[in-house]
């Protein structure tokens, strides 16, 4: 997907908010907003929105000299949603359809999205779990991955956000751990997963756990490892879960399901979707 | 007031909204962003924001080749609240504190901006006008603008935007009209009051009407006509209305009351008020 002239602002904002959690000092800010309006105004928008994002978030590393801002945020919402965890698994196990209630809480788990929104708590977590088993969902498209599941036999899972993969574990829980891999990005980047999410959720514990090589907040092949790139050719099933995901991979031709909550304007005007509905796509 | 670092993303999203009012080609859009993120990139921020937005405002009209993106808006707006002024000079008349009503109806107009919200409509407006009757208002404030009005032989009112030009009439008809002068922009920029305004909205039969020379959506006086600063200087009580003249009075040492709806998180934290509130403030 192509960056939307409504982006640009949201950029810009995100940019601000991320020098915020790198650095105290408004010099610092300062510095990084003139270099990213910088970036911004020679920016290729044909590239999908993430691809600057990863831009930002780097020029932000950099400027703020913290090559990790979100590193306490992420490790909070790791731990939040860890505490929550049994008592959704329970929702899944008393569920008369357990994939579609694991479908339901995993997208639920990206409203923990701090490029769109500002940080959740955990009575937002709560309420959006609430919402999300409530919200229309195709039940045909979840029979249908549920049946693309069976088949394949090489699952790449692409992850989001941290707090959200520790959802993430129970639609996995859900299908076969062996066949399964789990990515998570190679350099940290707002609050996208890295390794250390991976091990903090328990997911290590679950699946093999890779990294895409990449920082941007997204999937964007270009810039992945070649070793990722090679794994992702050999999958024949990609699992996508999040805006980024989607925003970087809606042109790949590839057996993609994408799982994501549409936050923003962009995103339902790409999709055609409602604001604030529960996507689950083939592509 | 200085432009805080919130300010940069919106006035991005602001130039992109006029830069669609004034033109349908997204190629015109683009460049207009392309402009202003390096002229923002650039920017002296210790500069109040409506001197930045004046300039994005100067880039939208040059790259469209549209001299008033929102003439249409605007008169739709004037047209569109004297419609309602009957209903609304009914609930001055009989309320027990004509001028405090007044007041609140004056202030319930300043929600009409595009610069900081989506263009409302009449049931929005009607909303408005029923919140600005019952939230909190200072009585000691309504009083002491009464007083200042009773004590001033020279008064300049600031208008705002066009819409709660018709909305200021019943305020001003409150006031000796003899001894008050209502005040116009320039020149158009964004949905500000131009002469125009003040003939659609009625507001030139009942009070001498001048411009100030300008187009910065406030009142900057270094950009301002010599004349006007001359009426300006004379004058021994100021009327402000809208947060852009605030931002850009606050510092001037001259007896102004600002009377506008917080409508941003800047505003809200220069001002120390909450968000959403009626001010009516003594400088």
């Amino acid at each position: 997907m192509r960056t939307y002239l409504e982006c640009v602002p949201c950029l810009v904002r995100q940019a601000l908010e991320a020098a915020r959690h790198g650095s105290r000092e408004e010099t610092v800010h300062k510095k990084v907003l003139g270099r990213v309006l910088s970036s911004l105004a020679g920016a290729d928008l044909s590239q999908p929105p993430p691809v600057l994002g990863g831009m930002i978030h780097r020029t932000v590393r950099e400027i703020t000299g913290d090559p990790d801002p979100y590193a306490e945020a992420k490790t909070r919402f790791d731990l939040m949603i860890l505490e929550l965890l049994d008592s959704f698994r329970r929702l899944v196990e008393i569920s008369d359809s357990p994939l579609e209630t694991a479908v339901r809480l995993a997208i639920a788990g990206n409203i923990i999205d701090f490029s769109v929104n500002a940080a959740p708590n955990s009575s937002d977590i709560r309420n959006g779990v609430k919402e999300s088993l409530s919200l229309p969902l195709s039940a045909v498209s979840v029979r249908q991955l549920g049946d693309a599941v069976t088949r394949a036999r090489n699952i790449l899972y692409l992850g989001d956000n941290a707090g959200e993969i520790v959802l993430d574990r129970l639609l996995i829980e859900q299908f076969p751990h062996e066949r399964l891999t789990f990515v998570v990005k190679g350099t940290p980047v707002i609050n996208d997963v890295t390794c250390l999410d991976a091990d903090t959720s328990g997911m290590s514990e679950l699946v093999e756990v890779i990294d895409n090589g990449s920082d941007v907040p997204g999937t964007f092949l270009p810039s992945c490892s070649p070793s990722f790139r090679e794994r992702f050719d050999r999958a024949d099933l990609i699992i996508s879960k999040g805006q980024g995901n989607y925003e970087t991979l809606s042109e790949v031709p590839k057996t993609i399901f994408f799982l994501f909550k549409a936050k923003c304007p962009v995103i339902t005007m790409d999709t055609g979707m409602e604001p604030g509905s529960l996507v689950l796509m083939k592509h």
